[in-house]
């Protein structure tokens, strides 16, 4: 895999539930902010993209959980892009810390409303990285 | 307590932690729910203020934490309201069902901001029952 | 589709997120409340399955997001279910109410962890419903 | 104020809520992080407390909301401690950066469970440092 992006997180014991390991809904905010500090870090703002009637969406998230992680954990969460048609497909894997196991595997279509219409929206086809 | 509202809910897995029970954060979310359900039942929508440029922020919060809620448990969120000066201060009690074991006890602190300046809210004056 | 079980639900202004829709990730937290409310439906504990060593997991899903839901909305959560070897396959879909409007479809493979290892639930064979 | 311990954090985008700002209880979770990672910079671990059949617990908490964080917002969360009787009191709050405008103050009444019990812990009292 040749990632474009790469984002260190840890842990927060309110992120595990009863079963004492991290719930399986948070796994997707991470993966959520990993986007979303990408598009930072290319200049993007989430929010501000929708203050200008831009909103970048989900259409389809597919997740599989390899290994839970769980209280004090560190973790690598990356992500690479491909433009699809109209969609961006960011590919997102999770790797615990130090050992780089793999915790999770993503695929995430998105796609973008211009004021509530599917579009295109030049700055992400502008200011992104997609792979072939 | 004389209370203008209540709301009866159940434990949802997720909220609880790896202690097994309701993480504390998760109390604020039940409040915060009650109360808006309590506009709600007024007429008064939380969502169309914000858009009307009218935002209700909590200025301070109290809770009394008394006995935790976990798996399974269904409980009821009361309230009463009073005005104070500009502040709308909450009185929020849930009770656990069905033996009525007291949770958690709040006192919220609400104020009005209109177009991001203190203000008052004449909607909720004359929509919502205060206590003396 | 026959469903075997299905839960009401509003959503809670607090799930919203800055574009004004309930955020991705808490539609995970509502299909996994109604998985385990069917649980609780056929007389199983998950918070007792899990005291007794025995942890259903999602392996992998697959959520594909089609209206969005919002501030006030109501909404039902539908499931069936089939046995696919030694996986549990819940078919999850979420409608709007009142015009019940496909707001996601999800497919949730979770299989149980017998104190860590692989295996199968003989009570979980034994109460749920599983279509052909 | 003379601070024990001090967490740099970011807002993530689905913590602000549908008024675009970090929703209230995820102020809790901030603060709640900031305690464990103060703990486990002691070399203390809560979970591993809990699996020990300690429970460090909130009795009580005050916050007071003074200026709210926002996407793209960074901040620092401070604390320190005081033993006052049977509770831990952590008085925390939290600064925007760069330009440290107050953000919340938080005091946080906790206090030991001992399978169950109300106790005390020798090992948060060797390790913590309480200020007078």
């Amino acid at each position: 895999m040749d990632y474009t992006f790469e984002l260190k997180m840890k842990v927060r014991d309110y992120e595990c539930d009863l079963q004492g390991i991290v719930n399986n809904a948070n796994y997707q905010h991470y993966i959520e902010h990993t986007r979303h500090e990408y598009l930072t870090s290319r200049g993007i703002s989430f929010a501000q993209m929708h203050a200008d009637g831009i909103d970048a969406v989900v259409a389809r998230i597919t997740m599989s959980y390899k290994t839970p992680l769980t209280s004090g954990d560190e973790f690598v969460s990356k992500l690479y892009l491909k433009r699809e048609g109209i969609k961006y497909v960011f590919y997102q894997d999770i790797f615990r810390l130090p050992d780089m196991k793999c915790v999770m595997k993503a695929v995430v279509d998105t796609v973008c409303l211009i004021n509530g219409r599917l579009g295109t929206c030049d700055e992400l086809d502008q200011k992104l990285t997609f792979q072939e």
